[in-house]
């Protein structure tokens, strides 16, 4: 009960922002509240989630719509809806196909560049209700351009308003739960009376904008919003939407979802309860098909209310269903009270809520840790600030894959040998080492596969043409979790070359799956040399063979 | 010298049968074996790639320029010249960024499916020729269909000349080589006196169509081929052209330098010698803009004349420039002989050299080794039969890297326990093993990166509800080659939902280059647990300070 009156209170000033953010009447927000919480209570599995309008899908909603309908028509709203419709579909058919497993391949450098950027394209496209113009663009520089050419029709009363809610709301986050905690509040209270903050900034500038009539002064505010139960609404089944909005629904989907779980499933952890994602699929989906069917738009399970939730202690799915009801209260009795509310305030509280989703400090810390990381995530940054969300998202998801793809198709190679008076063989380049010039030993860090396996070739025939004593190559393999059918008829190659030139193949360490495929082949008859269980045992076995023992000691600083 | 002999007498009716092939007049397959070879000798790394028109390089050129002009005008001749001067372009500038690699990414399984597709595709667009009738196809399926419903158009005295092409061809190619030996001729001059075979072919039957004089019951010659050394052609240099042509130009380079640089690693491995890829990439660049500015069209290394090249004993490029020469002499002399030459003569000696190509036994073998292999290289032959070449290899390429990583992204995991008696430590599913019921350690057979990072925190959390006494959770590394970002957020998250969970996070066995990395970060100061050499001495000293050695003996009999 606590934690469902908390959320309502955060979630009534949000639903209204975020609405306004997506481009839609302010109700359609009290719309998406309501029925799409109540299907989730149901079909969901997380106990603390809390679904409903958030910034980044309300972005990404306005990208997409605005492309196939003019804005403030009945057409844009139609679409939103029937976006949120066929992403809840497109949520539910993943669900049912359990390919919960394809949001995976959005690595973390990614959304966190594509999150940082919608951090700074949200708060951006709030900056002109702050100051009270009239300005639209489509990316990042043209906003900037478009809001900076119109500041001298800056709104001195709406700028006002505007700028104290935002000094209130900073405040209120920054400092105002120490302050609780300082006259003696426990620490839980302090932190949910600091998540209702933003009601309170709602009440008092909506009071000052009735008492000194600013609305003549031109203080924009959200107007007359419909009193009411949402409606119920049939999606445009209109196949050129559809088809105009699948990659935008597919998008939503995707990033509503990675945003949601990652959310429940850092919830659920510490409750040592489970999240299957699978069936959070299912548990999105049909919120977004009731979205959709109830005049709403996207919604997904947002962060800072989940974590209220969890706070509050929400126990079961019912937090969920109680904040329905307190919404659809609001939606009935409440909206006459919202008609002076200024657009300012609503603006206030977008950009402060942003702003904590832009991390700086991670762009830094991926460079020090990943240089090939650090690149998608810049990209996806850069891309989504200057050509939009879904160009952004997608080249990063791009990159990261061929970047991926690129490392592992030139694996880490070493030349090894032995450290004397142990079985151990390490890189000659790095210790001083036993070596055998009659014997070469590779080893690959990496598992063999079509990407490599010509670079494996390449590899092994630079170290026989560079040393023409050598007699035997030892493919040292404990570093291989599979091997393909490229990276074998690649090793059957090598196997054939090696043999053209007098020189043995074998392998060593070779893992027990490896192992059981290669028996399926003919590649172990075909073998000019032996597969040995140990590196060691190899190496012994060969020089006994060869009978030869001139040992050299490696020189690692030669290499430097 | 003799290679350059042999090399001349195989690819007359090569280059004049590919040309047909590619839908070119027979002299542009002359002209496209003259300054290619020339170049390449100069620019190429090969002592005995044999460079010049190929089958399905001749295919691929017929698939893009019939899309940009009409068959038999001079466009379609300008788009081809065209087109070799793009490829060549494109593999110049590969070369030049050193980005041979990219070839690596074409594996073996699609490169063998679409090889055996362009050879069932090449062999029945050769059909129409042996029956005489004149039908076209774009794709396997219309061919069949349009040469079937045509079959009463059959001209007979063409199906004898074809189908006794056909049968002498491959008799000679099955038998000759070992009755040669037979009759006492030593291995070497018989493999090369089978290589010649079809150049008697060719005398012989256009010898009977001028005395027979077929030409006038029907029977379709190569007609008057204009005399004279290769005309100096301009590309067309149209912006749209270009623009149509540029897919193919990278497709049939790709395709081009996989076939070329495979025969030549092949067979320079046979002497110790190495081939730069790269530098292989300029050879071949060079070649094809030759073959563009003097009217011919793609080019590139074939397998069979390279083989012989090898044989004969070519040692230094000038074999390649012999064999220009040579062919400058045909195109010089001999064009007017050519009159009579029947086209079904032509088909069938393209028929018999590329039925070897269809390698049927391969997609058993693949089937066997690796279902998803086999998967890619299915998909790349029925795409390459239904839709066309590039569709097909597209496809192909797409499905086997999102195989690869959606393989990776699902990486084998084992929990492990001790091998009584030993520090070895084995899958408790597979072996009868020691473990604690407080400590659980997890072994992953993979780099952990994004795509596979959130199943491993998946993994961990699935094992820790599992198991409510467990106290100590151990990742053991050993297999691990690469930690990117995203999986050290998984590991952040993994840590710290452990702690919220009461159980401590350990590592054993990280390898050298991974230890450096997570040295760069904070995650080994707010790791719970401790980082460990061995998985042994993990074991070792967490059991040492729970003070309980509870151990229990897995039944690995209970998971069937």
């Amino acid at each position: 009960m606590v934690a469902a009156v908390i959320v309502t209170l955060m979630l009534i000033p949000q639903s209204l922002a975020y609405a306004l953010l997506a481009g839609l009447p302010a109700e359609v927000g009290l719309y998406a509240s309501i029925a799409p919480l109540l299907l989730y209570a149901i079909f969901g599995t997380s106990r603390v989630l809390a679904i409903g309008p958030v910034a980044i899908v309300s972005l990404m909603t306005a990208e997409a719509i605005s492309k196939v309908a003019p804005l403030g028509t009945t057409e844009y709203w139609s679409a939103a809806f029937t976006l949120a419709f066929l992403s809840g579909i497109f949520l539910m058919a993943l669900g049912a196909l359990r390919a919960g497993f394809l949001a995976n391949f959005l690595s973390h450098p990614v959304i966190s560049g594509f999150i940082s950027a919608a951090g700074i394209l949200i708060a951006t496209s709030q900056v002109k209700y702050i100051l009270g113009l009239e300005v639209s663009g489509n990316n990042f520089i043209s906003l900037i351009s478009a809001t900076v050419s119109d500041l001298m029709n800056t709104n001195i009363p709406t700028l006002s308003i505007g700028v104290s809610s935002l000094v209130f709301l900073y405040l209120v986050r920054v400092q105002l739960q120490s302050v609780l905690e300082t006259v003696g509040m426990p620490q839980r209270s302090a932190i949910l009376l600091t998540k209702t903050a933003p009601i309170v900034a709602i009440v008092v500038t909506t009071g000052v904008t009735i008492i000194a009539n600013l609305a003549s002064v031109g203080v924009a505010t959200v107007g007359s919003v419909p009193q009411g139960l949402p409606p119920f609404t049939l999606p445009a089944f209109d196949k050129e939407l559809w088809l105009n909005l699948s990659r935008s629904a597919v998008l939503i989907s995707v990033i509503g979802f990675v945003e949601s779980v990652s959310v429940s499933q850092t919830l659920a952890a510490k409750r040592r309860e489970r999240i299957d994602p699978n069936q959070e699929l299912i548990g999105l989906g049909t919120a977004n098909v009731a979205a959709g069917l109830t005049g709403g738009y996207p919604v997904t399970g947002g962060f800072a209310r989940s974590v209220v939730n969890f706070d509050a202690g929400a126990r079961t799915p019912a937090a969920g269903a109680l904040t329905a009801m307190g919404i659809a209260l609001v939606a009935l009795f409440l909206t006459p009270a919202l008609y002076y509310l200024p657009k300012a305030t609503l603006a206030a509280t977008i950009i402060v809520a942003v702003l904590s989703l832009v991390d700086i400090p991670a762009f830094f810390k991926t460079w020090r840790y990943s240089k090939s990381d650090f690149i998608a995530m810049a990209a996806t940054l850069l891309g989504t600030l200057m050509f939009g969300i879904e160009s952004g998202v997608l080249t990063g998801v791009v990159l990261s894959l061929l970047l991926f793809l690129y490392r592992t198709s030139r694996p880490h190679c070493a030349v090894v040998g032995q450290v004397p008076g142990t079985e151990h063989f390490r890189n000659i380049h790095r210790h001083a080492v036993l070596t055998n010039p009659h014997i070469i030993t590779l080893r690959v860090d990496e598992s063999l596969y079509f990407a490599n396996a010509r670079f494996l070739e390449d590899k092994i025939f630079e170290l026989i043409t560079a040393n023409s004593e050598a007699k035997h190559v030892i493919l040292m393999c404990s570093a291989i979790n599979a091997i393909d059918a490229s990276a074998l008829e690649s090793m059957e190659a090598i196997n054939l070359r090696l043999k053209d030139a007098g020189v043995c193949f074998h392998l060593s360490e070779v893992k027990g799956p490896v192992m059981d495929k290669l028996k399926l082949t003919s590649f172990l008859d075909d073998l000019t040399g032996e597969v040995f269980l140990s590196q060691f045992k190899a190496v012994q076995q060969i020089e006994a063979e060869l009978n030869v023992h001139t040992l050299v000691i490696s020189d690692p600083s030669q290499y430097d």
